[in-house]
């Protein structure tokens, strides 16, 4: 197929080398030129505007967005809506809000174009090599566009959930068991760092991922991680997030689920960003009122 | 190698399956006449007792231990003490506490038997086809049935941990990770099932497990487990544990290392164990006792 590809950042940029190397021809536009420059050396055709690429791709033409979830996403969409004609399909591959995806979806369907609202996990190496997907919105679009999916994908690793919004929704619940795995992980290090015992993390993180109930890509990622670092001694515990665990656990609250794991690896990640807490200060400060107890100053 | 193998329940009986498969041969001993009978028939030597496994055993003597953790082990330890000999090696497959096998491996020692406190990890299935084993103890006396561990774990699967306790504590932690893990994981199904959307979770499952990031065996049991109940409506929501989660957090705590997932996943587990719950009685009761709110009787 022919495809339109808004956004060459780290997820954008392999996705489309992914697509060409899956014989898809891609015309790409950023707004750094440079980037588009770069990715015409590899195939891909470049546009200086979103209207260029529109007029470039043939109909019903398909564009697949990989831009910041958002202002910068909603611009995008807004101009689309303006070019595309009924019977386009956007792909929204970042990671918005359900409930803008469905509203984006109504918003255009007043011009007749189609909305796939397109959860992406799998991190660049995904993008590049296959990623996972978990697309909503209308069936029939979906199906246009299917062999993209396909090609882009690991094997199984493309689901149609279903009406407009499953796709992100899934991919931020995805986001959300991933910060409670993570923090899990972390944990179970950070018992073994305090022991009596000296571990050797990276051998540690390679046995539990041969064989072990715990095996998974993040304790692969941990192997590698503590491989090129052995106690990460280069880098500090500041975990910074990027709204999908916060909008996970709002969801959570919404609809009245427990989920005290996926909140509390939220709350240490918020935890993780400050050096000193008010909240230290306060609980220091009672046990000095009532039992005299030191306080650091 | 010719080795000892007490226990045949669910693990231990898999895991000589699994050492005949290699070509080992193993002196089985279980107070369940039945199962000794079952893998004498499968190429195993039987024995009526302890003594006489034993007997049967060449030195230096090896004996896997793969019984339910505290007084059963405690005894079948004391046993052996009495009838092996210096230079004769005690592997623990079980869940032991690493404190116990510190103090078994002291006193064992007094007869210069060397005790390796071994993890086993990889559920039923890994014990009978590749098993992940966590090892502490004389290095040496390791060497010295290393071949086993090579035989009965997968590629990679094993992990001469260090010095004795060293291996039930990291399969310990393991386990600690394990709850934080499955408790994230649940958590996501249950904001996905209270949702607005209809989601197949066998199919969600799948595709989680297909290019993302939080692919692992986990989800892969997940998918597993919803192919065959679509909503879970076999079940109930009953999570029972066997120790390991509560060791680990009762570690971080004398550590003081702050694991609150790992906690919140054992008292989720806790509180799954109870109907109702004299907290909510208290709370419910406060409610009403300063706002008049409504309790239910």
């Amino acid at each position: 197929m022919k495809i339109g590809l808004i956004g060459l950042g780290k997820m954008g940029y392999n996705l489309s080398l992914n697509l060409l190397d899956n014989k898809h021809e891609v015309v790409a536009f950023d707004v750094n030129a440079e980037a588009v420059q770069n990715i015409s050396k590899e195939g891909a055709e470049g546009a200086g505007s979103i209207a260029e690429l529109v007029e470039k791709l043939p109909s019903p033409k398909a564009v697949w967005i990989m831009v910041p979830a958002g202002q910068i996403t909603e611009q995008v969409i807004t101009e689309l809506k303006g070019l595309l004609h009924a019977g386009d399909i956007i792909i929204d591959g970042g990671n918005s809000n359900y409930k803008e995806s469905i509203r984006r979806a109504k918003d255009v369907k007043e011009n007749g174009i189609h909305f796939l609202d397109t959860g992406t996990s799998g991190g660049m190496s995904g993008a590049r090599n296959g990623a996972c997907t978990m697309v909503g919105g209308n069936k029939e679009a979906f199906e246009t566009v299917e062999p993209i999916f396909k090609d882009i994908c690991v094997e199984n690793g493309y689901l149609y959930a279903g009406e407009s919004g499953s796709g992100h929704f899934l991919k931020m619940v995805h986001n959300g068991v991933e910060y409670g795995m993570m923090q899990s992980i972390a944990e179970g290090f950070d018992v073994l760092e305090k022991s009596q015992f000296d571990f050797d993390y990276e051998q540690v993180a390679k046995v539990w991922n041969n064989g072990s109930v715990i095996r998974s890509w993040l304790m692969e990622l941990t192997e590698n991680a503590f491989s090129k670092d052995a106690r990460l001694e280069g880098l500090k515990g500041v975990m910074h997030s990027s709204g999908e665990g916060k909008w996970t656990l709002e969801e959570a609250l919404d609809l009245q689920v427990a989920t005290p794991v996926i909140a509390l690896s939220l709350m240490m990640r918020y935890r993780s960003l400050e050096e000193d807490t008010f909240s230290g200060k306060v609980v220091a400060a009672l046990r000095n009122e009532f039992g005299g107890h030191d306080v650091v100053k």
